[in-house]
C-alpha cells in the first residue's frame, strides 16, 4: 500500500475532468500517494484507458465503489461525483475515520433548505452536513484546518467570491449592487457528451445561460457574501460559455459607498486582505488579468479598477476553472487539513502561451 | 465603366477587414458595381494578392488615393480608414457630388469637442461634420435616407445601442444604471499585426481592456443614449477580447424604474420598438442569443430577461462585428440613402455551425 | 403548397448539420421551395427549436417520416440520414416519382459487396442501387443530369478526389503512390454528442484516426480512382481531427511517372481538366489554399506543387466540409438534374476572416 | 549571486516564447538559478512587464547584451535569438568558460555550406562550429554529455526525427520514401506580430507552407536522417499551420523494405530503440497520440501503425513545440551536460484537457 510516510488518498469519480486533475495534481504531490480510484461506469478498466497520456505515471484500475474497501485503504477521500451522491457516501466514510473532501454541491450550503430548493432532494445527513466546512481557504482557512469534511466551492463561485470578499467584508459597496458577469471555458461543463458543448457548436461562439438568477450558483454566492457582510446580500450573476477549454474570468461591478475612494485605495485594501493568501495575486494598477496566466496553476489573479465617473469598482478575477476552481482547491484544503504548507504540491507557474 | 443601371461605388481603405467585407458584400449587391479600390500601402497591387480567395470574382487593382479620380468614377464612396483620415477627404468628395459613408469615428460625434478629447485632433471641417448623420438605421432611418454623409457606428456601439435603445427611449431604467459588459472576437482589432492579437496570445484566453471608461466607445454610446433619453446618461462600458474571430455579445444590465415589469412586458416593448427594423430579431422568452447565429449576416439578435429578485433587466445583444458592426451597416445605410429596400443585397442566413 | 413555379423539395433528416445546411442553402435557392422536413427524434417540433437563429426564415415543423406523404408533397427528396436508412426509403420514393439525392454512403458504391464489407449490412435494393449515379459533378456531370437517384460523396472523399482526378485520368502518377493526409474540422463528426468531439477535448488538439486503411472512406476513394485510372488503384488515406468547426484540407502526395514535369505543367493540366467546372479554382503557382477561403461556399481551391528533388507532386485541396463536402454538393447535383445552371443558388464568396 | 550550490544560468533573448519557456522551466529546476536575462529591444525593463503573470516568481531586469558581464555571472548560457546572432556570441562565451546551448539554427549543421545555402550568411566560426553537438538527446546523448556547445533542434525537426530514427537506424524503409506531413500550432511562429499569425487569420483555418522542399527544416532533417542511415537520404517535408496555440503532430509515411513486418514488430523495434529514452513514450497498438497529451511536458508520444495493403509504416509523433521542441529540449541537454538526471526539473504530466 505504498510509501508509509505518505498519506493514502482515494478518488471516487476519477473519470471526469475533476478526477483527472486530482490524479494529475496528487501524482506530483510529495506527501500523498494515490491508492484508490473509484467509478461506476468505468469500473474494471485501467485508468489510463480513459486518459492514455497518463499511462506512463499511473497504473491503477478504476474500481467499483465499495465504502468498506475505500475506508480500509484511504486516509483521505476525494469525492468528485454528480450532485446528490456525496451526501450518501460521506457519512459512512467519516464514521470509518476518513477525512472527506467533496467537490460537488452537497456540502456547500449552511442551510439545507437552500440545497433542497435548488438541487431538489431531501437530505438525511443533516447532522453531518452541519459539520462541513466551506472549502475556500482564503475565507475559512482556520476552520478548514480543523475539519473532517469539506465542501469545496466550484469555479464560478471561487472566482466571484475572491473578487467580492474584500468589498463585502469591509462594507465598501452598496447592498445588492454587485453584478458578476462571468465567462467560463467549456471544460466547466464536464466530460459529458452534451450537444451544446460540442466543438462545432461552442467554437467561435459565446452565449449567456442561466440568466436572471436562474443558476444554482447564485444562492451559493449569496450565502457567502451574506456571511461576509453580516446581512443578507443579493447579487446578479450571469454565466457565459466562451470558446476556450479552460479558465474563468469574472468581471464584477459594484457601487462604492464612499465616492472618494480611488483605484490605489482599493488595491491597498485588496493587497492587505490577501496578504496571507499565497494563491491570490493582486495586480498593480492598470494591469488586467488574462485567463491564460492562471492556466495550469492554482493561482487567482485580481485586477482592480475604479471608475470615478460612475462611482463603481470593477474587479476582474481569473482562475483555472479545473485547478483553483476545482481539484487544486481541494488539494489546497487537504494541505491545510494535514497541517502542511498551503502551497505544497500545487503548480504556480503557467505554460503561457 | 460598367453596368449603366448600377450605382458606381468606390472603397478607400480596401485592404483591411472592413474593406474586404465591403468588397464581398457589394460584389453580391444587385444594384451596385464596385469600380474603385483605394489604398496607400497596397497601391499598385491587384486586390486579390491581399485576399487570394476572391481572385475568381474581382480583378480590380488597389489604386493610389486620388480624390479627383475617385469623384469622377464613383457616385458613392465608402471610407474605411484609420481615424482622422476621413475628415480630410470627405469634404472634397462631397463637394464633387459623391455620397460618402465613413466607417471610422470621424463623423460619429454631434459635438467635435468630444471627438477632440478622445481622438486628439482639432477638426477643420466643422460645417461639413454638422451635416453628418449617425449611421444606425434602427434609430435614425429617416435622416439617413436624406443624408449625403454618414458616420457609421462600429461594432461595440451598435450591439450596445440596439440593446439599450428601447429602455432609454421609453424611460424605463434608472439613470446611469446601465452596465455594458461586451465581448468581442479578435477581428475587431483589424488586420494589423499587434502582439496581443496573435493567435498564440489570444487563443484560449479572455481579458478585459479599456476598463472604467477608458475606452473611446464610452462617450459615443453615451452621446446616443443621451439623445434617446432626452437628458445626460452615463454608462459603464467594459470591452473584452475573447478567442473567436468574429462576433460580439453585449450583455447589458440596468435597473428598472417600475418593479412591476416582467419579462413578457419587456419583450412586447422591444418587439414593438423594432417592428419596422428588419435586421433586429427579438427572441422569445428564455431564448438567449449565441454570436454564431449572426455570423455572416447583418442581423442583430436580442434576448431579454428580467430578474424580479434584483429588479434588473438584462439584455443580450449579438451581431457579426464585421457586418452589422461595420460593413453591412454601411450597406444598409446605402440602401436607405438610395431609396432601396433596406435588406437589399445583405446576407440574412448564417452558416451555423 | 407554395409557389407553383418552384420545385417542391423535402429533406429527411433535417436536424443534423447536413440537414440545417440544406435548409439554409435551399431557403436561398430561387427555384426551390422547401415543403417538408422530416425526422425521427425531433418529429413534432418546429424546426426553429433546433436552430433558433433560423426562426425568422422558416416555420416548418419536423414531421414524422411518412413515405406516402413525402412523395405526395415533394418532387425532390434529400435524404440526410445515418448510413443504412436511405436504402430502405429511396426505392419507394423513386417508385412514386420523386427524384432522390442521398447524402449517406448507401448509394456511393458501384459494387454492393464493398458496401457490405465496410458498412456491414446486406442490401435488398440491388437493382435500384445499380441506377444510382455518384454525385461528384466534376467527374460525372452528364450522368448526374440524367439521374433519378444520386449518392453524394462526403467531405473527405470530395476533397481527395478533386485533388487526384487529373493525375489519375491522365496516368501521370505511379500506381499506388498516392498518399492523402486529410485534416477535417469537427463538424464533420455531426451534431451528435460524442466525448471526443467535445470542445474541451478537441480544442488545442490534433490527432489522426482510422489510420492504415481502417477508415470507410478508403474503399470509396479507391473505387473512383480506379474508375478514372482504368485499373485498380490503392491509396493511403489518413484522416485527422483538427480544432476548427468547418473545413477540410487534403494534402495529397504522389510520385510522377515523368520526372520532367514541372509545376507549371501540372497547373496547366489541372486548369484544363477543370475548365468547365465552375466550383473548382486552380490557384497560381506558389499560392497554397487555406480552408477559411472556402468557408461558407461551394468552392474547392486547389494548390499544385512539384518537388523536383523527390519527383513528387503535392496537391492541396480545400473545401467547406458541410457545403461542397455535403449539402452544397447535393444542391449542385440538383441543379444539374433539373437542367439549371450548376451555380444557381449556391454561395461563392466566403466571409473571410 | 544566489544559492552557491546551484548552477548560475543566463538567458539571452528572454522576451520571446523560447525565452519565457526557459524562464518558466529553469525557475522550477532544483539545480539551477537564473541570474541573467538579456535582450535588445526590451533592455531596461523588468521581465514581468513582458509577462505579467510571472511577476510573483521572477523580478530580474532584462539587461543589455554584454558578453563580459554574461560570462562573469553565468556558468551556462542559453541563446534564444533569431538565426545568425548566436554564431557571433557563442565563440566569445565559450572562450570565457561558459557552456552554451543555442536554440537557433546556427549550430545545427555539420556542414556550414548547407547553413550558408539556406540561411544566407558566411560564417567565421568554423572551428568552433565543428565542436558543436546536435542537441537531440535521444540520438546523441553521449556526445551531449561531453559538449561545451549545443545546437538544439527545433520543434518540427524533433518531432520528425523521433518518428523516423528507428526506421533509418535499422534500415527498415526504402530510401527516399519518407514523407513527413507536419502540423504545428501557431506559437511556433514566435511572439512576433505577423499578419498571418493573427488570431483572426489563423483561427478556424489550416494551410500548408514551405511546400516541396522550400522549407529550411528539410536539409536539417535530411542531415540527421543521412547520419542515421549511413547514406544520403531525401525526405518530403510539408509543414502546416493549424489553429491551436501549442503542439506539433508529425504524421510520417514510409515504405517498408520487408513486406512481412506487422504493427507489433514495429512497436517492438520502437520500444527497444527508445528503452533508455525517458522522454519518449511508444504507445500500444491502435492508440494514436493527441497533441494535447504532451502539452506542458517534455514528452514525445509515438503511435506506430502498419498498412499491409500498401506496405507502409505510418508513425504519428506529438510533442509540445515549445518544450520538447524548444526550451525543454535545451534543459534536457543541460541536465546531460551537467551529469544530472535527464528528467530533472522537467514537467512530465500534462494538464489535459
Amino acid at each position: 500500500m505504498g510509501d508509509a510516510k505518505r498519506v493514502s488518498v482515494g478518488i471516487v469519480g476519477a473519470s471526469g475532468y475533476g478526477g483527472v486533475q486530482l490524479v494529475r495534481l496528487l501524482q506530483d504531490h510529495p506527501n500523498v500517494e494515490i491508492v484508490y480510484l473509484g467509478g461506476d461506469s468505468s469500473a474494471g478498466k485501467p485508468f489510463y484507458t480513459l486518459y492514455p497520456h497518463l499511462s506512463h505515471c499511473i497504473d491503477l484500475m478504476i474500481e467499483p465503489i465499495d465504502i468498506d474497501k475505500i475506508a480500509s485503504q484511504c486516509q483521505v477521500v476525494f469525492l468528485s461525483l454528480p450532485n446528490g451522491l456525496a451526501c450518501k457516501m460521506a457519512p459512512q466514510l467519516l464514521e470509518k475515520g476518513c477525512k472527506v473532501l467533496d467537490l460537488s454541491a452537497d456540502y456547500r450550503f449552511f442551510n439545507l433548505e437552500t440545497y433542497k430548493k435548488w438541487y431538489g432532494s431531501e437530505r438525511e445527513d443533516k447532522a453531518i452536513a452541519s459539520t462541513a466546512v466551506y472549502g475556500l481557504p482564503e475565507l475559512y482557512r482556520d476552520r478548514i484546518s480543523q475539519a473532517q469534511l469539506i465542501g469545496c466551492p466550484g469555479c464560478y463561485v471561487t472566482a466571484s467570491l475572491l473578487a467580492l470578499s474584500p468589498l463585502l467584508k469591509q462594507g465598501l459597496i452598496a447592498t445588492d449592487s454587485a453584478i458578476i458577469d462571468a465567462k467560463s471555458g467549456t471544460s466547466g461543463g464536464g466530460r459529458q457528451a452534451k450537444t451544446n458543448l460540442l466543438h462545432a457548436e461552442a467554437d467561435n461562439a459565446i452565449s449567456a445561460y442561466g440568466v436572471a438568477g436562474h443558476h444554482r450558483h447564485t444562492p451559493e454566492i449569496e450565502q457567502i457574501c451574506s456571511d461576509l457582510a453580516g446581512h443578507d446580500v443579493k447579487v446578479q450573476f450571469t454565466p457565459h460559455l466562451i470558446p476556450m477549454a479552460r479558465g474563468i474570468l469574472a468581471t464584477v461591478y459594484a457601487t462604492l459607498r464612499d465616492p472618494g475612494l480611488v483605484r490605489e485605495d482599493l488595491i491597498t485594501i485588496y493587497t492587505a486582505f490577501y496578504r496571507n493568501a499565497p494563491w491570490v495575486k493582486v495586480l498593480p494598477g492598470g494591469t488586467y488579468p488574462q485567463t491564460k496566466w492562471a492556466c495550469g496553476t492554482n493561482l487567482c489573479y485580481l485586477g482592480v479598477e475604479v471608475d470615478q465617473r460612475t462611482n463603481r469598482v470593477i474587479v476582474m478575477s481569473v482562475i483555472d476553472n479545473l485547478i483553483k476552481g476545482q481539484a487544486g482547491q481541494g488539494v489546497q484544503c487537504l494541505n491545510l487539513m494535514m497541517g502542511w504548507d498551503e502551497m505544497l504540491g500545487l503548480p504556480k507557474l503557467s505554460f503561457y502561451p
